[in-house]
C-alpha cells in the first residue's frame, strides 16, 4: 500500500503540511485590536511554540482521503490544535502536572503566571469554536462539527478522561482501567479530528465512520508510544519533562503491559486502525502517517 | 409600560422561570453512564448551586419577545449558564480571586480542590457547546448562535475582560479603562444571552440587533449594581464575600463614579436597554426585569 523506503518523501510531505498548519495558527488568532494583550500574547506563546501538530494534520489527511480541499479543513484542525494546546497550559499547571519544560520550552504558568496561565488556556478553549463556527466553508456541516469537536474535548472524552488519569494516580492498575483513560484522554481526540476532516469534506456516513475508527485506534497507538518514549527518551528529545509519568504514578501503557508490551499493545492499534481505512482509496497519506508514528519506538 | 404596584405577579413570574431553567440544567448536564463520576459531581455541584440564573432568563425572555417558545431558547439559555458557573469556577481559584464562598456554599475548589476545579471548568465550558449545538431545534441558526457564545465568552469578550480585570488590580482609574473592561467581562455575555434567545426564535436582524443592545445596556447597569452592593451588602445577603472588591484594588464603578455616582451610571444604563426595545411590541418581561434589577440598589 506504501512504499516504505521512500521516506524521504514522506517525511518532507510532513513537514509541508505541519507549515500549512503553522502559516494558519497564527493568522486564526484572535485579531490584535480587539484582543487584550496580557491575554493575546500568552495565548499565542503555548499555541505557536511548535510540537508535532499531528492532530490538525490527521485533519487535513482525512479530509483529502475524501477528496475534500485544504481550505475546508483548515479551520476544524486549527480549532482541534487550539483545544490541544489549551489542555496542555491547564496540565502544566502547579495544581495539575506541575511542569516546568513544554515543548522545548518554559510552561505558560512558568512565563505569565498562573492566572494568566487559566485564562489562556480557557481563551484558546473558548476560541476553538468561534474559528470552527466562523470559518468552517460547508456551513451545512458546522452544527455536526460542533457536536464532535465539544464531544471529544469535554467530560464525555478528553477532559473526562484527564479526571479519572489524576484520580488513577498510585491507584488501580487493570488494563480495563488503562484502555477507558486512553480512549476519553488521547483517542477521543484523534477519533474526532479524523471525523472532523471526513465532515469537512461533505464524506459520506460509512467512510466518516471508518476515518472515526481508524483515529480512535492511532490516538490509543499513540498513547502506548508515547508511554513508551517516556520511559526511554531524554527530556532533550522529548521537548517536555522525561520519567514524569513513573515519578507520578500514573497509569500507563509501561505500568500495565512493560515496556515490550506496551510496544505490541501500539502495534496492535496501529494495525487496527489501518484495518479501518483498507477500503478508503484516498487515505494512502495515513497509512503513510501510522507507519511514521510507530518508527519512533522501533 | 409596565405596572410597578403589580411586584408580586412579577416575581412569582421570575420564580417560575428559575424553576424552568434549573430543571432543564440539571437534564443537561453529561449523563452519568458516560461521563467519570470525579468530573460529573463537581461540574453539578456548582452548576445547581443556585444564583440568580439571569443570563439564562434573558434567553428565554428574549426568544419569547420574538414569537418563540421556550424549548427553542432552552438549549442556549443553559449553554449559557454552564458558561457563566465555569467563569465563576475558575475566577474563585486560589490563583485568581482567591475565594472561599460562592452562591452562599464554599467555593468548588474547596470541596474538591484546586485540580477538580480546574477540570470542572473546563468541562462545563466544553459541554456548553455540545449542548448549543445537540439540542438547538432550530438547526440553520446553530452556526451564528455557536459564534456568538463563542465570540462572546472568549478573549474578545469575557476572558478578554477577565484578563484585563487582573491586570488592573491597583492601576489606572480611567472611566474608559473601566468601561473596556464591563463590556467585556460582563456586557458581552448579556448581549450575546438577548441575541441567542432571538436566533433561537428565528428572529429577523433588526429586532435581534435591538435585542442584543438591550442586553449590552443591561449588562453595564448589571456590573454597576454589582459593585454598589460588593459595598454595601453583606456576605450572607450576597452569598459570596462581600466588600472583596476594594480589598483587592478592582477597578469599580464606585471607585471610578463614587456610589452615588455607580448608581447613576446603573440607572442610565438601565434607560438605554429600555430604549433599544421599546419598538418591540413583546419587550415588556424584560421591562419588568430591569425594573426589577435596578430595584436592588433603589
Amino acid at each position: 500500500m506504501t512504499d516504505a523506503s521512500d521516506s524521504s518523501v514522506r517525511t518532507e510531505g510532513l513537514e509541508e503540511l505541519r507549515a500549512i498548519v503553522e502559516a494558519e495558527l497564527e493568522r486564526r488568532l484572535p485579531p490584535p485590536e480587539s484582543t487584550p494583550e496580557v491575554l493575546r500574547e500568552p495565548m499565542r506563546y503555548s499555541l505557536v511554540a511548535g510540537g508535532k501538530r499531528i492532530r490538525p494534520i490527521l485533519v487535513l489527511l482525512a479530509c483529502r482521503a475524501c477528496g475534500g480541499r485544504d481550505d475546508e479543513a483548515l479551520p476544524a484542525a486549527c480549532a482541534l490544535e487550539m483545544i490541544h494546546t489549551y489542555s496542555l497550559i491547564h496540565d502544566d499547571l502547579p495544581a495539575m502536572d506541575d511542569d516546568d519544560l513544554r515543548r522545548g520550552k518554559p510552561t505558560n504558568h512558568r512565563v505569565y503566571g498562573e492566572a494568566s496561565a487559566i485564562l489562556a488556556g480557557d481563551a484558546l478553549l473558548t476560541h476553538a469554536f468561534a474559528v470552527l463556527a466562523s470559518d468552517t466553508p460547508r456551513r451545512d456541516r458546522i452544527p455536526a462539527m460542533v457536536q464532535v469537536l465539544a464531544h471529544a474535548a469535554g467530560p464525555n472524552g478528553m477532559v473526562g478522561g484527564q479526571a479519572l488519569d489524576l484520580a488513577a494516580e498510585g491507584g488501580e492498575t487493570s488494563p480495563e482501567h488503562l484502555v477507558e483513560i486512553h480512549e476519553l484522554k488521547t483517542a477521543a481526540l484523534f477519533a474526532a479530528a479524523t471525523r472532523l476532516g471526513a465532515e469537512a469534506a461533505g464524506a459520506e456516513p460509512a467512510t466518516a465512520n471508518a476515518l472515526e475508527r481508524y483515529g480512535k485506534h492511532l490516538g490509543l497507538a499513540f498513547q502506548a508510544i508515547d508511554d513508551v518514549l517516556d520511559v526511554e527518551s531524554s527530556s532533550d528529545v522529548l521537548g517536555k519533562t522525561a520519567g514524569k509519568d513513573e515519578r507520578q504514578a500514573k497509569l500507563t501503557s509501561t505500568v500495565v503491559h512493560g515496556v515490550d508490551g506496551a510496544r505490541e499493545e501500539a502495534a496492535r492499534q496501529s494495525r487496527l486502525a489501518l484495518d479501518a481505512i483498507s477500503g478508503i482509496a484516498g487515505a494512502s497519506t495515513l497509512v503513510d502517517l501510522t507507519e511514521q508514528l510507530m518508527e519512533r519506538i522501533a
